[in-house]
């Protein structure tokens, strides 16, 4: 299994960030080919002083070969075309292998 | 449900750092009590660019009390300063709620 996370920075305004997030982008992000499973969390904290992060996102798929082709299929352009205009300065994108 | 995350950037010496958490660091966490479900991923790239990267655990707990009595427990401190014996320069620490 492998999967893409999304790590995000405390936007400025949260607010906005959130109704795009949840209204806008979850909805592309669900539409793309091959995505097995979602999970989202939103940070609260840090166990010792304070996180700068907000929001992770982690999209799982079969292998390496169907997280590229999702991310080449237009439903995935579409969702990181969306995810530039609204979190291009506070999104980290990187993948992996979830090990067994 | 509640995660706590441990992001680690690259470290310089990786034969040492991958012999140290998967011999001496993970079993210590294994012991944590409240631990429901731990999942490691090795990071292997990004999209776009490169990564700075190297490994994400996450740690899930019934609720922010059974993570919190957790990171207490005689057993998360031991896994506290574990990390703190190789990983205080890489690790970045935070939790929050998985959203259903």
């Amino acid at each position: 299994m492998v999967k893409l996370i999304a790590l995000y920075r405390k936007p400025t305004d949260t607010a906005s960030f959130d109704k795009h997030y949840d209204e806008v982008h979850i909805p592309l992000v669900r539409r793309i080919p091959g995505l097995q499973k979602l999970e989202i969390t939103n940070i609260t904290g840090a166990p010792i002083g304070e996180t700068g992060y907000y929001k992770m996102a982690e999209m799982y798929y079969e292998s390496l070969d169907a997280l590229n082709a999702a991310n080449a299929s237009p439903e995935g352009r579409a969702a990181a075309k969306d995810l530039m205009s609204f979190a291009a300065n506070t999104v980290s994108l990187f993948f992996g292998e979830v090990t067994p």
